[in-house]
């Protein structure tokens, strides 16, 4: 089965084709221009391409209420001359085969739970902190939606006693993402993160905030498995701390082995590498065929 | 069709049965004494019943992982007698109909979701803060469940800079459930929820954290409706605080008519009244006679 597979992000999108083993058989990447330029190159890659079915996996925020006259578009995004985008209706005038939709998070989730680090499991909870802080997350097998998109990034939290960086949210100063984006880090500590490896301050703080936010996604969703991606998630030093803070912030209350004795195994990095906006976007595609058969 | 309903609480066990519009057609209550004792009388009621299926909804906490070998057992209960109760393994040693069993909360939730407050819809949250504060939710159309069964009241709030009170949750201190629940009013203020109506403050701190729940999970799971019962609720004077302080918190961040000009329909009480329980748990049965067919 040949599957067509769209990473839509700020900076390019990636298009590839593979199957449903979530192997990619090629792929190339155009820059995110205007949606005119852009969108021009991504169907013609896919014109002869004979693919049964197409996710793909977006930036945001976009509409996913298939209700709605605006399903499918990129909705107030601040990226220039994206903003109201109909990026879905655009591909389904020139590729006439199923698509799903959703986002970049949701995708990396799904992707993650067939052939990565969740594979075998019926939910996980997918998160990157970069620029933003976003989330995606599988339940009962099913990707969340709900009357908007889930916007876990910016939960509340506790701020460290210590902390007196105001945050940098726009809508709410310090919820996660105001406390704990990269670009929080950057401002809190006047360089950016990854020159702060050696400074350990730096990590406890940061993973004090990741921590509290697990905690709450375990105690709504109480997901599988726990992965944590993107730039600042690079510091792997992080995970043994934010562990820490996990086990001590939920002090036994979930007596489960995933969190007395797997810990390790539980809050984890990615597996798909490079791939895996992509193969999250196959995944995309995989699921749509699956429920149409 | 004729379907049966358990609501199985810590003090007693409403039995009934009811039809697939979530008609009660009759229901009668046994005390909660044994499990001997009340199951003899609990699977009796139903023999002569000929009901198609049995929902049952459960205090707990339970197992619900169909994998477990303790799957259908009450598990860690204080209540004397209950811990590590074969519940669903003795009500099918007697009742041969297809069976469906869940939490008393994700009964409520399912309940509201098909003849209440969110009926139409396929996303709720129900929360009920009562002794303690539980919450069910379904999401996606499917009730949540995960790797053991989500605890969402005791997330984590921010402690009110004015409150020295320190929570009475044995295992977090000062979560959700430690600062909020029935007894943490009595403990704080030194006198039961029902005699402080008239004070303002009470109702103003129970406000500010039960508003942080919820704008957690608005943002983890974004529900069509936020549903919340209990008694505590029976101060009806929480409603417009508690929006108030979700709005706020907020911060115009979710731009979706539910919160800017319909919250008020948004952030409601339960609409099934003293049969929640009990049309619950025949929602139960209803959904399982669903997937079956
Ligand atoms: N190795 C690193 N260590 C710490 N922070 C990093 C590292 N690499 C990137 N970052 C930070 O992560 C952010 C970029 O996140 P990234 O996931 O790479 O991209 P984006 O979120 O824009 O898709 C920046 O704020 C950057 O400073
Ligand atoms: N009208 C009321 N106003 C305030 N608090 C109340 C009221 N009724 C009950 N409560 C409190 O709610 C708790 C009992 O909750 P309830 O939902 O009735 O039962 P349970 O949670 O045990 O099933 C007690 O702590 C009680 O003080
Ligand atoms: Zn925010
Ligand atoms: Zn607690």
């Amino acid at each position: 089965m040949i599957l067509g597979a769209i990473e839509a992000g700020g900076t390019k999108f990636v298009c590839g084709i593979g199957n449903e083993n979530g192997d990619i058989i090629e792929k190339i990447s155009f820059p995110t221009t205007t949606p005119e330029e852009t969108l021009k190159l991504v169907t013609d890659y896919f014109k002869d391409k004979q693919i049964e079915a197409l996710g793909v996996g977006s930036f945001g925020p976009i509409d996913l209420n298939t209700e709605n006259s605006t399903y499918g578009f990129i909705t107030s995004t601040p990226k220039k001359h994206w903003k109201n985008v109909n990026l879905l209706g655009e591909l389904k005038k020139h590729i006439d085969v199923p698509m799903a939709f959703d986002t970049d998070v949701n995708a990396a989730a799904l992707g993650e739970l067939e052939w990565g680090a969740a594979k075998g499991l019926d939910s996980c909870i997918y998160m990157t902190v970069g620029t933003g802080i976003g989330v995606g997350a599988v339940a009962e097998g099913k990707l969340i939606h709900g009357m908007l998109h889930p916007e876990m990034g910016h939960i509340l939290v506790k701020r460290h006693e210590n902390d007196t960086y105001k945050g940098n949210c726009p809508f709410h100063g310090d919820c996660l993402e105001g406390m704990a984006s990269g670009p929080a880090i950057e401002n809190r500590w006047g360089q950016k993160g990854v020159v702060l490896s050696a400074n350990p301050q730096v990590w406890e703080l940061e993973a004090y905030y990741l921590a509290q936010a697990l905690v709450n996604y375990i105690l709504v969703l109480s997901p599988k498995k726990l992965i944590l991606g993107g730039g600042v998630m690079q510091q792997k030093q992080l995970f043994p701390i934010i562990i820490e803070n996990v086990v001590t912030l939920l002090n036994g209350y979930i007596q489960h082995e995933n969190l007395l004795v797997n810990i390790d195994n539980y809050i984890v990095p990615p597996e798909l590498g490079d791939n895996a906006g992509l193969c999250g976007a196959l995944a995309l595609a995989k699921n749509m065929i699956s429920k149409l058969s």
